[in-house]
């Protein structure tokens, strides 16, 4: 990072530049209190209501530069009613290898990505893993779709499968095939290792070299539909996945 | 309907018309499947491929007129790669009073819509309610999210949850709600009655008035977002009653 990249102008998105941004408020907080250390300045609309206050507070205690400028705002946002943005460089973390994992195998859709990103939050999920070719998980589109939950996680890309599976721990794998066991019919003990949950891309799942690891499971379902859609499926199956029985045999 | 109705100009769609129509091979083939009499008329490309025999065996069949003219096409649908359209009046279905039901509360958003149909009816519900205002389900976008699952149930429209409340027989409700009882902790009796399960609308959720209504339930999960969107909520409901606990004491 150069030493003048504070004064650079920041350009619209691309998945060559080091930075990326938040588009509103409430994602811009997420940032902030999250991933400080990774935040470049804040940009502020003159339009801007209390959210401003906030921002501004959180930015002094960090020493992150604020400054106000809606001309950047407009060329940055494709909406009208952006009235923050918060610039940042894009990080790599290290998964937490005695966690459980989710593993999305080249997931194509930006908005996807980012819905997905948001339920594993929400089921206490902290580790992604994401395998190339993939969408660009620092896309703004994608932020946005997460709501700001991409900042609450590890996040982490492989180029193939096997580069995850060098550095992910001992653990249970278990991928989402339409051919696998039915994931309702599974139990689980106490001392099992940690699991990884694998989902394919959105029109053609996983690879059936898939069905040679670990614990290949599918979501019981009618066959009036050929599959779920993606982020439906990991919905579920994350739900499950963190609620399901254990072995009381 | 005019008696002149099958030769009239087919316009691009429109909430107030009495027709609508699909977009692509796989959604027509599931119009003609599911609901044949409500047909107008098939638009094929010159382009379709082996998918146009398809279709026109089942033109036949049921006396479905086939036109092929790609102007029309072209007029119609906003992507570049629809091969076929299948034109059809619009319908309405009684609901089964005895079933299961999914009630959907102001549903805003086309795409959601489309893809809980599709969800619904993966998990073997076939009655769909929709309290209005909300996304008009006849519309291509919504039919095209549904992947053709829209013709696989039956669709009523309701001015007023009221209104759906006198004609949907005896019945257990779910409301989804943020401050309802944990979903995961019910049980169920063989003998329970049959039940809806209702969501609210994807900014604002159901109106507090009905915590008085049967059972609210909320899905667990971390504070790390405020809520799940709108289409995971709905799929992980929907499955999770489809697989739940048997009450055995």
């Amino acid at each position: 990072m150069p030493a003048d990249f504070q004064d650079m102008k920041i350009r619209p998105y691309k998945k060559d530049l080091p930075y990326s941004y938040t588009c509103g408020v409430f994602p811009t907080i997420e940032l902030m209190d999250n991933c400080p250390s990774a935040v470049l300045r804040i940009i502020l609309s003159e339009k801007i209501g209390k959210g401003g206050d906030l921002i501004r507070e959180r930015a002094a205690k960090a020493g992150i530069p604020v400054v106000v400028d809606d001309k950047t705002i407009g060329r940055l946002s494709p909406k009208d009613n952006c009235f923050a943005i918060g610039v940042f460089t894009k990080y790599t973390c290290a998964l937490d290898a005695i966690r459980n994992h989710i593993v999305l195998v080249n997931p194509s859709d930006m908005g996807n990505l980012g819905t997905i990103i948001r339920t594993l939050t929400a089921f206490g999920f902290q580790d992604l893993a994401i395998i190339r070719p993939c969408a660009d998980p620092f896309d703004p589109r994608v932020l946005r779709a997460s709501m700001g939950a991409a900042f609450r996680i590890r996040l982490s890309m492989y180029d193939t499968f096997e580069a995850y599976q060098k550095v992910c721990g001992d653990r249970e794998f278990y991928p989402f095939m339409l051919n696998g066991t039915p994931m309702e019919e599974l139990t689980f003990s106490k001392t099992e290792r940690p699991y990884s949950l694998l989902f394919g891309n959105e029109s053609s799942g996983l690879p059936d070299r898939f069905l040679q690891l670990g614990t290949p499971v599918r979501i019981t379902h009618e066959n009036t539909v050929d599959s779920l859609n993606l982020t439906i499926a990991a919905g579920i199956g994350i739900h499950w996945f963190t609620h399901r029985k254990e072995n009381t045999q």
